[in-house]
């Protein structure tokens, strides 16, 4: 069978990953795609360090149109990023029928719908593994290895640039922007961090893995996304002393009954139990948890970026093509795990949910004056809008105020609750006069 | 499309998974698989417990061949088991042009060669998700997930009933006998657990991963098998000093380089640091860690047995084999992962290795006299045959023999070493008249 032809718009990092597993790993490769799977095109602005990666033998150019109008190329593997010059390519890609390969979480979970009825329309594959953490073969677990099951719920640490400071904020009590600067001069944080701590990109990866989990379109527009940044030490050393650990996780989750049918989409920093293996995902690494009705608890771990474990991803993604591209189109595995024409009705069945319908329980930590009766008072708001408490933790009086006043850190866990309830009780709180400071609220999630 | 029709053999613990899951989740099966999924015919020789199971719209009959002969039939799922007459069946449902989908590891270890070389020449497709890590898509990800990837190694827990056994013997300091009654009274190990704590279960699943790997065949018979009855309490307290627990790990390395080109495939208690992750895998869990050149390390956990986890495994390979049964069989996922025609080269190429030749570390417990001199003639026998020393623990004399000499365990961890280098020493310090007992040797794997 002749070799699969490949085009490569952008030679990166991500990019030269795959141009040298595919050139070192070619005989095995063959072996098990029954086919070679040959890069024979590159398009990059920088033609001359494209060229250095990708030797004499490869058509190098500066325009990725190039690449779509080539004839010969039978996949076009898309590694620019971002929503703007990558997006046309991708849909002109489609147009000119070909099968096209992405690791840009941010284009499917902003203009997936678009792309993948592009494609539908075009029967072309849009194949995204790398998208989603990395070189762990997540969306091929959800998408194929669970098709049995009724997902429930995935919750994944699916950022490494923020699980390694919230590592290092952990094991070095560090705080956030000391351990930021290291985490960019060992690069782990590119010099504009802001998608990574602002929760934006896991964000990206936690909406493509609701579609594919709950049969919904990526909406990314409705995920509620915090970030790190305001994560204080304090906060994860108490959360330690209480059995807990801090992650930035990207949460799916289903809801039915009670009233409410839906999907919560949501990224934030949350407490989860020392004990869980999740917890112990240390430094860059990533890991995904899901639940779903028939297998349990299965987790998936591994590296979620760098160039050769986003390009094992990329690369499987090939395989699949050749595999699959001469198969009928209503055969193939669907892009979004569920046949595509049941989308638009399982949104209507299972909106996203606004934050104020999340259900969860809390971490709290209060600066109170260290008085009798503080600790009634709390409890006594939180009581009467029906939040139950499940742990106290209350400090020595620390610090003595300007006018000889005692201060000390209360810190609540509280059972699950719904949110809106939660920011009303922490409104009410935050009234109270021996409240001394803003509360920090973190959520947090037993995962079992 | 006209929905998959599916003939159980076997309605026992897996089958009724299979079929309820099935049910439950038809409609989302339905959505994913772009057609029904529907068991219609199911075979047991308990035919009131089938029916009851079944219930009325399902032709259940006490002779699997009728199931066979059933010209509706697609796919044939056996959960009989064994090597007997489910080779029978599974050769026979090849014949009649069936796809087929089984949970047999035994099977598979020892006649997989026959059976996919008879699935080859029919063009049918024969699947087993289910018959390695139960529910966990371990045979998805290493089969598909990582085809960009040259795997250089893969360790697993792969035997709940002796993970649970190994779990309580650390937890609870008891010995294996007690703990082993106790996992027969839970459910946790059969009424004869001979396969699973004699490694031979374990040695089944690590057989179907080596192939999948390194694309060579099955060879059960050439796979290094020890279990855990062997194991005293004391190594496992020992080892938890020295940072380490022991698991029964299943293990399929590849070794190059050195003057050996071959696959070390062994099952036997391994000590391994009790940082890693798979370390802190509890009770009857499983996990699959595996070692790729691309990717790196990627972990993979979840329930390994059990009802409904091995149906969504089976499941899984339904749908698969929804989508691909239309598809041309030279483009559908090999067997193996790799193409039928190569494995014979691989084979030779690269040959499962005698246990001798193993490269690994020890952990050693000798029981010495408590007398000057004894640990240096050790560690000079040890040097002598080129084997380093990792770490020594010497206890304190803890017990005093019939002749008023006091006794001690001296524990040693070495660096790797050849086994069979390994095995000349432990006859050498055996020999020697300070060591007072049989030497135990426990295998160690730093797993990074």
């Amino acid at each position: 069978m002749k070799p699969i032809q490949v085009g490569l718009l952008g030679i990166g990092t991500v990019g030269s990953g795959v141009f040298n597993v595919l050139q070192r790993n070619q005989e095995e490769i063959r072996r098990r795609a029954g086919r070679g799977i040959e890069v024979t095109m590159v398009a990059d602005l920088d033609v001359e360090r494209a060229r250095a990666v990708a030797g004499e033998h490869v058509q190098v150019v500066s325009d990725a149109r190039a690449v779509i109008a080539n004839p010969d190329i039978d996949i076009v593997v898309e590694l620019i990023g971002g929503y703007g010059i990558a997006k046309a390519l991708v849909l002109e890609a489609i147009a000119a029928g070909k099968h096209v390969v992405t690791a840009n979480k941010a284009l499917l979970a902003v203009h997936g719908t678009e792309i993948f009825a592009a494609a539908a329309a075009k029967g072309v594959m849009v194949a995204f593994e790398a998208a989603v953490a990395g070189g762990i073969p997540i969306i091929k677990a959800l998408r194929e290895g669970l098709t049995a099951n009724r997902i429930q719920w995935i919750a994944g640490i699916i950022n490494g640039t923020t699980n390694f400071i919230l590592s290092e904020m952990r094991d070095k009590g560090l705080d956030f922007d000391v351990v930021l600067k290291e985490a960019q001069a060992l690069g782990y944080a590119e010099a504009d961090p802001t998608f990574d701590i602002e929760g934006v990109d896991a964000a990206h990866k936690a909406t493509i893995m609701s579609a594919i989990a709950f049969g919904i379109p990526v909406q990314f527009d409705k995920a509620y996304v915090e970030g790190i940044t305001q994560l204080a030490g304090a906060d994860i050393k108490y959360a330690e002393q209480l059995g807990y650990r801090i992650k930035l996780l990207g949460i799916a989750k289903r809801r039915t009954g009670e009233g409410v049918d839906g999907v919560e989409l949501r990224v934030h920093p949350t407490l989860i139990p020392a004990k869980r293996l999740i917890a112990n995902v240390e430094g860059a690494m990533n890991a995904v948890v899901v639940q779903a009705d028939a297998v349990g608890t299965t987790l998936y771990y591994g590296k979620g970026a760098g160039s050769e474990p986003t390009a094992s991803a990329v690369i499987a993604d090939l395989v699949d093509i050749a595999r699959l591209a001469s198969a009928d189109p209503g055969h193939r595995v669907p892009y979004l795990a569920f046949q595509p024409h049941t989308l638009d009705q399982a949104q209507a069945a299972l909106p996203v949910l606004p934050a104020s319908e999340f259900v969860t329980s809390y971490y709290l930590r209060l600066r109170v004056a260290d008085q009798a009766g503080v600790l009634t008072k709390v409890t006594g708001l939180l009581a009467g809008a029906g939040i139950s408490i499940d742990a106290v933790l209350q400090r020595e009086a620390d610090e003595v105020g300007g006018e000889g006043a005692a201060q000390t850190d209360l810190i609540i866990l509280t059972h699950e609750t719904r949110e809106g309830t939660m920011n009303d009780a922490i409104v009410q709180m935050q009234a109270l006069p021996t409240v001394l400071a803003p509360i920090t609220r973190i959520r947090k999630e037993e995962l079992n």
